[in-house]
């Protein structure tokens, strides 16, 4: 994925908090390029002037028109939650889109547009589209904040679908002797308790070598395991003895 | 995805507009239990008060610890944009986790943790979680805004990955005759006009041919294009008529 491509456009954004946690949002997943369209004067300086503002503020572009902000790019794809009604417009999930988008990126720059907070993308700056991402929201509640709007975008850019499917590196398990020598030591401490009865040991032998094995233990939490027992064991059989701590 | 399953808790968070964000996020994905861990009181009156404030926030609980928050829950997760170095807690990464969680979801309640805004989650609300889930942020710029934290997270339990394989539903192309009618019109046009040289007229045509073919039109859109060729070659054979336009 060719993130340098893309270009995140914030068309007549009203909100300096907004402008803000789009930037954040880019920064956080390794973008760099925003433009703002006709930003409303007063948020593009409160924005920049943020505290946290970083290198995408202070490198942000502006223009007077949608045009001018995609000149460059090959293609240019606009993202709403809401479901629009727009026949002439191919409209693709997310999760497509985002494929398709991260292709198109391979090749060339491309726009990705945000409408104004209140309004969304105006007919007038679809026309500039080549199709439309809408991000999955539930029909009832479709409209999204624009900084949640755009990390969520960014973030399927970004997402790796083979991630979903690789287990994490694997912590070593214990192997069946340190579980042997656990339940030989719990053993020991049930039976000083008094929990073992003698006519049941048997069984309850093949009961906790059954629950320790379903503790599906790491050899490091076996280890921990191991010297609890040892030391409850210990005290159980040297009651009197003041331990290192008293 | 039992949706109804997840609590979304947030620890000790300190903005009212982060608390709204969080709120609305889960509205947009479906989402509706949502937990404070002693938020800071004044921000919760705040967030519950704002226009927008809809049944997520009136319906949200407070608790005064994190063990309470998540005590009806089987599986605690705690979310992550850092990357942390305790070596305790097995950290997955959000695409993993989130298939995880949703498969503990299909049978009882889970719980999702989000931190404060400052330090995110501590020490010790970790100690209450099985595992946490990293949003793979890039690492020089790993913090994220919680709203924007929180929607990131819902829209991967939401997200379907079949929707990123399955083509849109296709519009129907335009035929083969539709499209050589066009090129004869578009010919027909082009001679009038005088682009079209006698003898290269047998390549021009092959050459118009082949580019409306690359055209790759709907039948809609070939329609229209016929109906503007249509209109530019009668206006062409009669510049005297006035239109109807007039």
């Amino acid at each position: 994925l060719d993130i340098t491509g893309l270009r995140v456009v914030l068309v007549a954004p009203r909100n300096p908090l907004n402008i803000g946690a789009a930037a954040r949002a880019m920064a956080n997943f390794g973008f760099s390029r925003l433009r703002l369209v006709n930003p409303y004067e007063v948020a593009f300086r409160e924005a920049r002037s943020a505290v946290r503002a970083g290198h995408i503020l202070s490198s942000a572009e502006e223009f007077q028109s949608v045009a001018a902000a995609v000149s460059d790019c090959s293609l240019v794809v606009g993202a709403t939650a809401l479901i629009r009604r727009e026949a002439q417009h191919p409209v693709r999930r997310l999760e497509y889109g985002g494929r398709l988008l991260c292709r198109a990126l391979a090749s060339a720059p491309a726009a990705l547009l945000f409408g104004s907070e209140k309004y969304g993308l105006s007919n007038d700056d679809l026309g500039y589209c080549h199709w439309l991402m809408r991000i999955p929201t539930v029909e009832t509640s479709g409209s999204m904040n624009l900084g949640q709007a755009v990390a969520v975008c960014l973030f399927e850019l970004v997402r790796d679908s083979r991630a979903a499917a690789r287990q994490p590196k694997a912590t070593r398990r214990a192997s069946a002797g340190e579980l042997e020598r656990l339940t030989e030591l719990l053993l020991q401490t049930l039976d000083r308790s008094g929990y073992v009865q003698e006519r049941t040991t048997a069984s309850t032998v093949q009961k906790l070598r059954r629950l320790v094995r379903r503790m599906d233990l790491s050899a490091h939490d076996a280890e921990i395991w191991l010297g609890m027992a040892r030391q409850i064991l210990w005290r159980m059989e040297n009651p009197e003895v003041s331990s290192s701590d008293d």
